[in-house]
């Protein structure tokens, strides 16, 4: 059950509603003015909420639902238990998206700008934008319009925010140029310097990097992430892509549109990803690394050399799934006795 | 030697004292007024301090010691340097967390509320409580009596924190509901959006996440550590638990009680956790499993499937640790020419 | 192409200046009164820019380059394509880290001590300070001359920071006494308690840490990282150490001079390392050990034991690296078919 006092929820919705805004089809319609108002899960709906069934593992689990209706597929309707209400589509988890935007909507402040922050007079913010208490926002900083900038954000001298981006409280921002609909998370850090020294008379000097970080539009940086500045390119995010929480993106790193960067990921400097690259969780790539587009690679695997477009790839160091299946019952076959 | 600028010293202590706060037993009573000055380590323990000796290990180490006292047992006693005057306990790892807390303290700031701290009209503050430089509480916030809230912590509309907490600078907290005598590291990020997101006509689409973070008692969150809150579903943290720095928690998981998540640990969404469970630093586990009360899994290690109550796993994939050390002798004595 | 809107930079620099700044030999004299404008990549330095080619696995892109001049070796030189104007040098890599100390430069805020920052009466604040928005610096802070302390961060009671730091935004010092020429990064968490606690009566109760963190000088601690103070003993960090972003030190480590710790890597408790020991990304160390110096350890290994110095090592457990090769080869040959 979502909570209210965190949530706005929309309540009465009709399964009518539901429908239309789904596109799924109620199965009976002399049903269409009974009223949901919540949304939650397989196991825990009841009354008068709603659920969604959308994984044939969880057949055995469908008769015994207790939720008022439930949407589904034709496929998989045949599981749910028969007092539920059947609401049919082809893919109930884009269904589940559009009625979860529909019935419920974060609270969030009202625009305006803290009186608190601290904005240079040669920054430019675009309308209706919320700043938040003690933000900092240096010279020509540029801010599209749309923007919420949350208390404690620090964003450096030069950068530019596109519009409707969101920076959540405390993140670091510098020497970046941020396209349109981002969300960067809590404590991200985005435009520090990168990692480079160099041994001069037997002491690490530190490399200059005067590169920027260069996200595009549609792109979400999560909690207390990374992203180093180039060191002499730039570091570039591509539109779409997703990156979780303690990633950590090294100088000059490269990636496509649509990459999926799982939580606790390490880039190394100057590698190149394609487009819709998926990084399962606690994964590291050594440096300059090519890696092609809709490559996925399983979580802690690690990654030494190029990989071509397409491949499946695990273990460290990561070889193609098969084999890395293999050499897991090879050694767990022959290491018994 | 502590260092007296940081924290409050109790100077002068009799063994007299340490005996009746630790329990320890003095074996030579005619030493009841002698004092000592300080705790330290076997290896620095000099003059007036007094150490602890508990693991046999130690044993030729504890030859060497030139502390004034030590606290050890009735069987490890024997190998302590015959100068040395000896207390006996049971546990002198409990008698050594006695006697720090007797002797030691953190200097704290006075309670009160920083002029500079924006506190909503309508949050309810405790009694005695510290509200730092900076600190944003937004509407409906409820903050219990004795926590410390340090600078710059940011806290969302409608939080709830019990008694007793302290939530470390620079830390955030958002759709979380927090019980009594927890301790939020700084920098940590508790509540943001899970990493969920549908693809929608070849676009990650987000799914809005409405759920909560719920924290019980005596929890302790790591510094920069990050929780996101459930989807659907409230993630939730039981009671005594303690996660250390940097860990990521994900979207739905529910950790039991006193359960221990060592640095740097990742757990994917929708994992459920029994009491007690141990997870080692830098160990990831893939989403949806349920992993038994009481479970130790080895540090690195990577759990693909779930784990009986009881078990103990090492190795990515994991393996029961007897199969992992057998694994390990067979490569090595095979790989060898 | 360095984008002048983030730095400075040093137009119109003749190839005599080059050669003076880096120490190369301009191969053609007559060419001295030549003129560069930027720094570029071998790849992308077109027109009036200098690139850099030290590497010989990149000859036969020298043949490509299209900048109008590059500092290479004399080795190296015959790849590069003829039109070039030639520098020689002994170490290009030295050579290009001192023109571009020479050719570019942060912008940076002047100093001074902003309004909104709260600095305790007893706190000492050096010459030529920068302080900048919502700083908080507690009772008895001694800060050195030339220090930049950025937006939020937060100084606790009694920490002293030497001449020439840099703080980054959101960082927190506790506990702490830092060195000269130190730049702790964004969000950096430094002296906080250690992961300690003590089964008394089956609760985890915590064991009150009263060390210190102790940061000798020269030494870089990236952004969102994590250094525990010691428990009772210091946690000590070497002169001149680099460590990564998201990187976790925990209470009592203890790290030698030049130190190379490279991101999300994680050192357990009571861990001491030699000098210039080099952790690979990702990598994990067990609590208690000791790490010879000059060991060099490849990202993600496990280590477990004791290393004696100069060893280079890799794997989960962590072996020999030729023992490591060997072993994936044994695995890879054997688990086919």
């Amino acid at each position: 059950m979502v909570d209210k006092n965190f949530y706005n929820v929309k309540e009465n919705v009709t399964l009518a509603q539901v429908a239309e805004v789904t596109g799924a089809v109620l199965t009976d319609s002399s049903k269409a003015d009974e009223i949901i108002n919540d949304i939650a899960t397989m196991a825990s709906a009841t009354g008068d909420e709603l659920c969604f069934f959308y994984d044939r593992k969880n057949k055995a689990k469908a008769g015994e639902i207790k939720a008022k209706a439930c949407v589904t597929t034709e496929d998989l309707k045949q599981f749910v238990a028969p007092e539920v209400i059947i609401l049919t589509c082809d893919d109930p988890k884009v269904a589940f998206v559009k009625l979860n935007e529909f019935m419920y909507a974060e609270k969030v402040a009202e625009n305006g700008i803290d009186v608190s922050a601290k904005i240079a007079t040669s920054a430019k913010i675009g309308k209706d934008c919320f700043i938040g208490a003690n933000v900092v926002i240096d010279e020509n900083v540029v801010i599209g319009d749309n923007c919420r900038i949350e208390a404690n954000v620090v964003i450096a001298h030069d950068c530019k925010i596109g519009n409707n981006c969101r920076i959540g409280n405390g993140a670091s921002i510098a020497y970046s140029i941020i396209g349109n609909n981002c969300y960067i998370y809590t404590g991200a850090r985005i435009g520090q310097d990168g990692f480079g020294f160099q041994l001069i008379n037997g002491q690490h000097h530190r490399i200059p990097q005067i590169g920027r970080v260069i996200i595009g539009n549609d792109v979400e940086i999560g909690a207390n992430s990374c992203i180093d500045r180039g060191a002499l390119d730039d570091t570039v995010i591509g539109d779409g892509s997703r990156i979780d929480n303690l990633v950590q993106i090294a100088h000059n790193d490269k990636l496509g549109r649509g990459c999926v960067v799982v939580a606790q990921v390490g880039i190394a400097g100057s590698c190149t990803l394609g487009d819709y690259v998926v990084l399962g969780g606690q994964v590291g790539l050594a440096d300059h690394l090519n890696i092609g587009s809709g490559v996925q690679i399983a979580a802690q695997s690690g990654v030494m050399r190029d990989i071509e477009p397409g491949n499946v790839m695990m273990g460290s160091p990561c070889v193609p799934f098969k084999d890395f299946m293999r050499q897991v019952a090879f050694l767990q076959k022959n290491s018994k006795k």
